[in-house]
């Protein structure tokens, strides 16, 4: 870690196909529907990839409680599940970043971050760099879906020269 | 469907020893937990088995929209899913039914009634008969995990005699 300044990077919305690269936005806009049980549910259908790669990998549903983080917010390293994918979806309102990198040559590159609202969750798929859950304002509950197995599934790599995330 | 009048059944609650037969009731209530991300997430660790049977078999996460009911509900019909399970997991404060019922000889035998609250969600194990959605007094959304497949995956049958959940 050198004793250079952090560089600022800007808030994004979480829109779908901005995110695609790194894996899925669940939540019911644009979603695939389906009026069933007698017409008394809507199923917005099919809203993530679940991979859990290696056969005697299985998914794992289980909550996260995250203690709240507070702006401006700085990102000095990032993690991968080369074996997973890894759903994150609150459990009731809450805003959170979504901090996502490009792989440049086994390191991650200059991460994006996202502002999830309004419910919104995300599937980062298997192998992307991303920042551990950042909740912000208030404790918050998230369900997760990702996988169990024997096989080490966590990578970490720290970032030369830290980034930081502003207030808008 | 006979003219008998329905039969009054209780409300019990969601509590995971009682559920146990049935599958798992997702809360943070007795879970495994595990300090993780430099000490500011919890993890609940591990809270329903995910069952997607035959290989072809994958899971899939998707958003239930549930109108609501109001008691006292009438229950005619049970379903089950004989390739997989299906857990729900409110992402709001709701209150919903939870009803299941145990096999007799291929026939959901009398139904037992689980109020889940407080942010509980439960998994119906594969094969195990329950009802389609109910939840209470307000439009809920669920997230719901269960499988997807190219084979049939879900068996109906009515009750001769229906059943009434009275409120309490």
């Amino acid at each position: 870690m050198s004793a250079a300044p952090p560089s600022p990077i800007r808030l994004r919305p979480l829109i779908r196909d901005a995110f695609a690269p790194f894996g899925d936005v669940i939540d019911t806009v644009g979603a695939e529907q389906r009026l069933i049980n007698g017409g008394t549910t809507t199923r917005y259908h099919d809203l993530a990839y679940v991979d859990v790669a290696a056969e005697d990998g299985r998914p794992l549903v289980s909550i996260f409680r995250g203690q709240p983080f507070a702006l401006p917010v700085t990102i000095t390293m990032m993690e991968r599940h080369p074996l997973g994918s890894q759903a994150f979806v609150p459990l009731q309102r809450a805003l959170f970043l979504v901090v996502v990198a490009p792989d440049e040559s086994g390191r991650p590159g200059p991460p994006l971050v996202f502002l999830a609202a309004d419910g919104q969750g995300v599937n980062y798929a298997r192998n992307v760099w991303h920042h551990p859950l950042i909740s912000l304002g208030a404790v918050s509950d998230f369900l997760v879906v990702d996988r169990g197995g024997p096989q080490p599934n966590l990578e970490e790599a720290s970032y030369d020269r830290p980034y930081r995330v502003e207030d808008e």
